[in-house]
């Protein structure tokens, strides 16, 4: 670590619940701190794992206030160099994260870049989710040996209509098409995910978790919204 | 200000001395607080305006830390919203940036993306540094009305040979015609900086002062470095 | 020329109709051959300039086949080399292409790259197109020195509602700041273009005719729409 | 086909000696007439097939001369519509080709874009060859079902140092990989290949074939080099 702080001790299990604050205004700066806080409260009351993927100038600060995993929402496949307004791995491990997300349907990555990533983000010890947008991309990401993959169907995100109940056979068929190819990826699944019981449907698919963004990040009461999300994956 | 710190107050000044910390490790973490505390030093010391341009990781950390001017390296054009893993200006100032580097050689822009976030940068009160690579992509982004231009040929990044002295007439070209075309615009150039007497002649080209990185960042003794660079801005 | 096959003569001249075929079907192939025909015909009649931008695939057929300036829809910046998958300039006008749209809204590029295009195309005597999205983009694009601008909101592409008519201060502030820049380049405007009177309108607004696209490829009679269109430049 | 003209009939088989012509201005134009009929001479002495892959523009040109199996270098993954530039597959087959390269190291896509483009080239009939950069990438693209996968370290592009020698553990790690993913796709090696022993190298280690660009194109005697090649892949 190159930060001269204490960072507090984040353990990352499954069931997994991981927030994705995008460019959103209300999970930046201070807002950002707040909602990490609600997130470790819920944490705390369930014991279900809350991780966190703030933007990049926010990792440092709630890596340093919450007890929670801290994930980038993106890295660059490169070590480091001249790469002038690039996401260094090393940089967002520096500041306290312990994963990344890879391929984000907003933030699409060359296949050749992904590969790379991941091996980047396993020499440093960061935990990898890749995000894809189908079965079939699914099953080729899993080539690639990433911890988690996070299937979203860029059609659903946002939309408050969950791929759970939408198009539970693009989870499930990921489910089978990724354990064929690596049965050691740990799977996730997001898009349209509002509810608690959103959340128990993804689990029920054969997934380890869920990948939300404005249904917790946008929620009128995001407290209350983390609390029923971590109660449904503790049941 | 989203962020409950108070910020050092750092004033922006020309000759100005903006230093690109890249992705190197030299200039990450603790590396980047030092080099920060060096910079503050030299600027103390000569009364010459150092800016500092870390990875965004280190942006906050970097502005509650030393009082210089603190820049972004990129910014992406979009507002707040749906954008995971991109840079949204209104993140690099809460962070404590002043400004921001834009269209890096490293990390090159659209030219609409480039307008794009010249007039989301002039929105929000951050100074926009465009990076140019010939005298005819200068005069192309003075008419986008940024702050500043910094004109760097790539061909010379990194090498050690200082552009005022391999290709002066990059230099004077691009002042003559940014003039023509906008002159309001303040002129930086870049590439190959390595020694004060490069900063002394970038200025008698009719430029206000330099963009460096590694002749900085890399240098043996960053402190030394940068106080000849200042002194040399100084005269 | 490198192709053993005789060219029509095609002479450009301004009143310019320019037709962007895009990867419409209606515009692909025998359909190309088709709508190049027609557009010969109306030329004839009317005395009209129009020009051609179909697929690249379909270049050297039209230009074998019409007596019209025939364009590329893109060219990439580089020179001959390892550069697969790219569109070589040298390859578009061995084709046949007398000229090249550069940076449609479809196919929008870095500065630097635009820069290199222009410059490029200019090299080998091919008509350079650039197309901006905005009065001050135009402005800073109007830098680079190509022969053309087409000015195109991209919000009216294929609306049917002409920037004519929805947004005339568009084009009149692209004008003057054009002028301002560079009085050499010559103006197009695009975007919403459906009909004779909304060319009518784009010349009295200072440009010296319009890019079009569904507005005559997806016609039902594009041979009507293209007369409808030459008259009213033709007055 | 959209092409009022009489395709001459091309048959693909392996094992397979697929040429890139990239924008080499040695196979472009009349170059690429003169090199397609010295492939097809070869062809015809040797029963070996010989694919070739010549620039957008030379397509058609081609398929129209020659009895050889034509490849566009590189489609985009969307259908007909509004996408100024790009390559549509439907063109490249209505021009005459039969296959098309995806992923070539040279023009590299994001993953989702390579599973569409492979699925868009399933529904036209057009024969998939994904370049892949190593064994781990290989695998990946093997989930997605192509055709053909070529397996090409960067590193040794154009360098005259053929991958079947330098790195044959790359060629026999994909061959190995890929099976375990899907059997059914045939593989190609390629980077350095220059000599006729290169291509026999590369079928001893499990290809069915190479892909091969400056060592054909930039040949002094490209006939002899085709013949030399097609011989060793005969044997």
């Amino acid at each position: 670590m190159l930060y001269p702080v204490i960072q507090r001790l984040a353990t990352l299990s499954t069931p997994l619940i991981l927030v994705n604050f995008k460019t959103y205004i209300e999970g930046a700066g201070r807002k950002a701190l707040e909602l990490a806080e609600s997130a470790e409260k819920a944490n705390r009351e369930t014991g279900v794992c809350i991780g966190l993927a703030p933007q990049f100038t926010d990792i440092a600060r709630l890596a340093q206030t919450v007890s929670l995993p801290i994930f980038a929402q993106h890295i660059d496949p490169m070590g480091p160099g001249s790469f002038t307004g690039h996401i260094l791995p090393e940089a967002v491990k520096d500041a306290g994260a312990v994963g990344t997300l890879i391929n984000h349907s907003e933030r699409r990555l060359k296949l050749a870049d992904i590969e790379a990533a991941v091996t980047r983000a396993k020499g440093l010890g960061l935990v990898s989710v890749v995000c894809t947008n189908n079965a079939s991309v699914s099953a080729s990401a899993a080539a690639l040996k990433p911890d988690f993959i996070a299937i979203e169907p860029p059609e659903l995100i946002g939309t408050g209509i969950p791929v759970s109940k939408a198009k539970p056979e693009i989870v499930t068929d990921t489910v089978t098409l990724v354990r064929k190819v690596n049965p050691d990826v740990t799977i996730l699944c997001g898009a349209g995910i509002t509810r608690g019981d959103d959340v128990a449907s993804a689990l029920k698919l054969g997934t380890r978790g869920v990948l939300v963004a404005s249904g917790i990040v946008k929620a009128k009461e995001p407290y209350k919204a983390l609390l029923d999300f971590a109660k449904a994956a503790a049941v």
